[in-house]
């Protein structure tokens, strides 16, 4: 007899998201599903891991949804420590979601969600991030249900060893979902300026403020496809070389950056 | 007459390590230079940036060195707030660095050293992270000339836009230095495990320990460069997508994951 297939659930807005309540309750029938997820909100904190200070990890219960862990850590620092330490096994797939806010182009580097499916992959688990493309009054329920079908095919068809899927799902009911696209990511990224405030005690500080996105109107990217109101589903992969940039470096300039 | 190219320079062992002194003094005669970096050591912080609570800053004066900015908060955040609010314009080159310990490998995605050069890349300036590969002892005498040449390298040939340079030096004297190799980032990470251990008043935390590198074999990466006693140069970009899974699945998987 065939024993269900494990997945790992994680997540940067904490345990007590509805997004990983959502997830769970959407899996749980057929799956052996495990949350491990931060105890706190850790938007932004990009691919941080904790290694000045010791990880906490205490029990949490949702009833009717999941029994699981809160980490005193990062993404990605769940992750690590569930397939290292919490769960009797390595799990068969490693979901991070579901996001409140789109994860796309340039911003990726800094998404504690993407982080945590990034982690996944490098220890050699088939993973995904998912991310539904509002930041309010969210309507999980078409992305519940995508999620089932993203599973079901990362089990069936695999995954290239070390790539997780960076999915975007549209905020609109599924009668308005055009398709699917599996897009690159593009270079959209946020138009930021720091607000400078003074204190009462008089002294300085500063806001990050001012997201609104930067298009780059590439047609086969993550940005592009969400627009249209289709799923983006992105591969992505841990290497960062720039390979353009190293055949140029690597034909002409050597000899000069010692002279 | 020209004026001089100005350098910002950040690291993420914060502002009152002793790479950051070495860098300034280094550049301080050729460039204006401009430091600001993190108030507090702030390794493995990956990219994270604060967007859930304000940055503080404060003045810091080094005599002989920098006049700069100490911030409360990620190398990320650092290199934002110089570029965007705190320096008179924006620099020729970010360096970021000169950082204690080799950033190499899969680990690139965890360092706050590389993170710093890949947001001055964001923001289209040419940038390098410059790491010395010991954690003890460090000798900075070679890894300071050679950042002067890098510089002199950046301004005179430029980068590729968005592109950084991640800079690996071997901790051996200039007369051991074997050469210059352009590379790509390798698949070198740590075996990790985490150490469970109980506080005094009975509660369970953990250590991430047991950080033996793993390496890949492959003789064109920085972990074989650095290996053999030479400067790696990793041209690094901040495109995550694995091109060639994407390709595959566009040419076939995409009716299966709705059915």
């Amino acid at each position: 007899m065939k024993t269900k297939a494990t997945i790992l659930i994680t997540n940067d807005d904490g345990i007590h998201a509805e997004g990983i309540l959502i997830l769970a309750r959407a899996l749980k029938s057929d799956y052996e599903v495990h949350v491990v997820a931060p105890e706190a909100e850790m938007s932004a904190v990009g691919h941080a891991i904790t290694l000045s200070s010791p990880l906490r990890v205490h029990e949490v219960r949702k009833e009717g949804a999941f029994f699981g862990y809160a980490v005193a850590g990062t993404p990605a620092d769940c992750v690590k420590i569930a397939i290292q330490e919490l769960l009797p096994q390595v799990p068969d797939v490693v979901l991070s979601g579901i996001n409140l806010g789109a994860n796309l182009g340039v911003n990726v580097l800094y998404s504690g969600t993407v982080s945590a499916a990034t982690e996944g992959a490098f220890l050699g688990v088939p993973s995904a991030a998912i991310s539904l493309a509002t930041l309010r009054d969210p309507d999980f329920t078409f992305a519940a249900e995508f999620s089932r079908s993203l599973v079901r095919f990362m089990l069936d068809k695999g995954l290239k060893k070390g790539t997780a899927l960076n999915v975007n799902i549209p905020a609109v009911s599924a009668d308005k979902i055009r398709g699917i696209c599996f897009t690159r990511q593009g270079t959209a990224r946020f138009e930021e300026h720091f607000e400078r405030r003074t204190d009462p005690r008089g002294k300085v500080y500063y806001w990050l403020t001012g997201e609104t996105p930067v298009e780059n109107g590439g047609s086969d990217t993550d940005s592009a496809a969400l627009r249209e109101n289709n799923v983006s589903i992105t591969p992505i992969f841990y290497d960062l070389t720039c390979h353009d940039e190293l055949a140029r470096l690597q034909k002409g300039c050597r000899p000069s950056l010692l002279s």
